[in-house]
């Protein structure tokens, strides 16, 4: 299961809420185990998992009758559904139905709740919820969902659980580690197909089309692709273009997929020849602060402390005038999970986090250099998805 | 410009609006013609752009300082740009910038506006709207900015945009349908490509592969790939499995991809080998409905009559029992854009609509069936963007 439930039954216990709900594509996928299409590939439609606390009810998917298909085939943890709207299904009479056709033909048959908003307010009044506290994610309602919600239900109290969600998936499960440490090998893998094109006048599209066909290949989604080669690497969100390699450039990868529904967000350095001595200098001392990180990571540690050991080290190691906002984020099926790695961040390292860890560093007129490294925090201390090591690649 | 400025302006007049601010990824590059990554990658990052009536100011791209590198590279239509938030930037004090640089340094010294809320709010206030009567897109605002903006300015009326958006983005201009042309032919070659391969014993993922991978190849990027064999293309977001392909099988696709931020939804049937008599009749039933919409698409032609018109030849073609919810949607940056193609739809057809024509009928223990293409209303009818017409391929 992908989701990590005791961890969100403490959340709810010490939030005093008696149920949430999932609106948001990811933590639907997160709760349910249930991957919406639309809501995957849109802003707009609607797909909920309520959840109660254990021991006060079952959880249901509220779903898009267009969607049961993919209940049926998916067969996701949370059985119960509830289904909204019309959609035109025949089935052939004479026809024996397999398993799953027989799954779909009877969740079509479930009665329909006209709206998304009906089929959340029928969970709730038929759950007994109606006076409770419930924890609602806002990012994925629809505008206005939350008042309506308010105002069908004026005894309840309806609070945000954005945040409960976001604090839940920071602990991944054996089940999540898995699916990201293959999405990380995907994300090197695709690397390596840039790097195996990369010869002089090879363009930044070139080895981006390398690169997202090798993670198509592994069974990913391209998500993340920007490579720069020269002055283009100091671009931050460098998007491929044109312009040709030359000797001596710096090619910088800050990339990522998706597999399975869980992301990659790795960062590599290559240079085309060698590297001026500025270049291998400071590219050094940004992979001595990875490093650093990973012979301290624990739990336990606070996440500021995390960021200025980090970036101290860099600094002593050959960037003495290193700034950054943060050495790196929390990954699942967001690229941005908690914890944040910021010197301003209240986050404590838990066991089960998983984690880049990045220096970038930008320097307009010269080059970008960056080291990012996923890795998993382990009871003692951590573990790497890595294959290969951060250092500068030389073609 | 992708942007129908002359439309957005008509429809602002006629709310009574002196500004609108789009804050999803799509209405954001709609009306600047700027790509902001996170916005479009992840659910949360705030860009937004504020898009004064032409004779009251100059519009305003809002993004994060993170963000600025693309707009130096990109050189949007709206140049104007208001930064928040706190990022590192260095510069080789060495070294000549090029044209892009410059624009990025001269961007990162802009002031910083700390959050998105108060650089809007800034925005507002020194434009001289802190009275007007000003529409917001909801669904990419964070949830509380809202309110938070009635409170700062209480003189002002805050109305929700997100339908004049939509209704704008129905009717393309010439630089929009040029990306749904080319959308739509990556769409037809990718399936082209999965057909290659289709042999005794490919898998549906063997061909969902091939289809993604072409796509990369073109320069797109995968979203949709919907694809099934025998009963499995009965399930209408039928995602690939390991089911074998077998002498027989209908082969349905309900696919598309994204190509310069543009969406193709297309489908095509094929068999291998020789289709039932019963398939082949519903399909020709179903490919005489989307044929008949081309005969009878035109500007001034209500929406819910083209509805009744194609399923109603549908029915009199072979498939006399067909019901439907719609027979299609326009498509753009979205993969649904207005209008609505169903019987209750309000929506009048315009020229330059660009639109999904479909009519899919999906039977449980037997198969799926559809057609869709992609169209253009012009003054006088149709403009097919489909190179293959909708037959069933044998194969």
């Amino acid at each position: 299961m992908l989701l990590n439930a005791d961890r969100l039954s403490r959340l709810m216990a010490s939030a005093g809420l008696q149920a949430v709900i999932a609106t948001t594509a990811e933590n639907v996928t997160y709760s349910s185990g249930f991957w919406a299409l639309t809501q995957w590939v849109r802003r707009g439609p609607q797909t909920y998992v309520f959840w109660p606390a254990p021991e006060l009810g079952e959880p249901a998917i509220i779903t898009g009758t267009s969607m049961l298909d993919l209940v049926a085939d998916q067969k996701p943890w949370v059985s119960r559904v509830r289904r909204y709207g019309a959609f035109v299904i025949e089935q052939d009479e004479m026809a024996e139905l397999d398993a799953i056709d027989r799954h779909q033909a009877e969740l079509y048959a479930l009665p329909d709740e006209k709206t998304a908003l009906a089929a959340l307010c029928n969970a709730i009044r038929e759950g007994g919820f109606g006076a409770a506290r419930i924890g609602v994610e806002e990012l994925g309602l629809t505008p206005g969902y939350m008042a309506a919600l308010r105002e069908a239900f004026p005894a309840a109290q309806f609070l945000p659980a954005d945040t409960i969600f976001r604090q839940c998936r920071a602990v991944k499960t054996e089940a999540e580690i898995a699916r990201l440490r293959r999405s990380a090998a995907v994300a090197e893998q695709s690397i390596a197909s840039a790097l195996d094109i990369a010869r002089e006048g090879a363009t930044e599209r070139d080895l981006a089309l390398a690169f997202h066909e090798r993670t198509v290949r592994e069974g990913g989604f391209p998500v993340l692709g920007c490579i720069g080669f020269g002055r283009r690497s100091a671009m931050t969100n460098v998007q491929p273009s044109d312009r040709p390699l030359r000797r001596g450039d710096i090619i910088r990868f800050d990339v990522g997929g998706r597999y399975d529904h869980y992301r990659s967000d790795i960062a590599r350095i290559a240079v085309l020849g060698e590297p001026s001595v500025k270049a291998a200098a400071y590219h050094r001392a940004l992979h001595a602060g990875v490093r650093h990180a990973y012979e301290i990571l624990k739990p336990g540690l606070a996440a500021r402390d995390l960021f200025d050991a980090v970036v101290e080290t860099v600094r002593r190691e050959g960037l003495p005038h290193y700034r950054r906002t943060h050495v790196g984020h929390g990954i699942g099926m967001d690229g941005y999970d908690a914890p944040d790695l910021g010197p301003s961040s209240n986050e404590i390292i838990e066991e089960g986090m998983v984690l880049c860890v990045e220096t970038p560093y930008y320097e307009l007129g010269a080059w970008g250099l960056q080291v990012e490294d996923m890795v998993v925090v382990r009871a003692d201390g951590v573990e790497s998805l890595m294959q290969t090591d951060g250092s500068m690649v030389l073609l």
